[in-house]
């Protein structure tokens, strides 16, 4: 008997058509138009396990669910950072504005979802108000970016949602 | 008989596997550690086309063929804008880099890689000296991203590969 390993190109056609099923079903339940661009096919993820449909559009990854409730969406891979970044333009109004929603926080290891976490207004409180006092203490120059650590995620934030080992998804209440 | 269509978490338990070795795939053949960050799910396709090897680490897309010519790699979603981008911070360091080498440009439709063109310095001249006398006109400032149309591309260059009507990926040659 001889064998050969198949050349990637062979694989590649053999995934090829699920990867097409992956985008349409991104684009149809969210509007995703390019899982390969900015995280898409990994908010894919998140949006199906909460409910959440992604609001297109807008600046950052918010979501709604059923009841109209809004949330700013945050995504980390673990592999390459243990924070979350925010906003590059930090300042007031900003802040205005998530101070109104709850956050989901999102925690990957490469393309695999391990984790999701819901962190209240006022369990976010300590950042908000140190960003805003620091935006006063500069002058109002936007803040580029600040961090929040995943450990403070970890240890404040209501786990919604833990990858099993049989690495099967499956729907959470978010409330 | 009673129907019903399976929820989307149904669907992304039944795809996610493929996308799990597909990830495998473009990690094994490419280092790339994730396909759903900045196109790399969309390089793998134009890497196991032309035989090319991505250059890990390097500032924009490089990649080297067997022989070990190095190739300056851009892509363009023809359904979002009809250039290429090239380099933030465009100068005579940069052309001098770019003049060494041929490029290639991959043209996409959403996900789907629909043609490679190759491009030689020489045909890339007239753009390279366009940006060489601006800088030179601008003080020195350097360029950011200029563009090459897409129009372009597609008159002046050598087509490489077209993807056919069975969506099949085909090995090219590149010489």
């Amino acid at each position: 008997m001889y064998c050969e390993i198949p050349p990637p190109i062979q694989k590649l056609n053999f995934l090829f058509p699920f990867i097409r099923q992956y985008q349409k079903l991104a684009e149809e339940t969210n509007g995703i138009n390019d899982v390969f661009q900015d995280n898409g096919g990994k908010l894919l993820q998140v949006l199906l396990i909460t409910g959440l449909v992604d609001i297109p559009g807008r600046e950052g990854n918010d979501a709604v669910d059923k009841k109209g409730n809004e949330y700013e969406l945050k995504s980390v891979n673990v592999l390459l950072t243990k924070s979350f970044s925010t906003h590059h333009h930090m300042n007031p109004t900003m802040i205005a504005k998530y101070r109104k929603v709850d956050w989901i926080f999102a925690v990957y290891e490469s393309i695999e979802l391990k984790e999701i976490y819901l962190l209240t207004p006022e369990q976010l409180e300590p950042y908000y108000t140190t960003w805003e006092t620091k935006w006063h203490n500069d002058g109002g120059k936007d803040i580029n970016n600040p961090k929040i650590p995943l450990k403070y995620v970890r240890s404040i934030g209501r786990l919604l949602y833990k990858m099993e080992d049989d690495g099967i998804f499956r729907e959470t209440e978010l409330k």
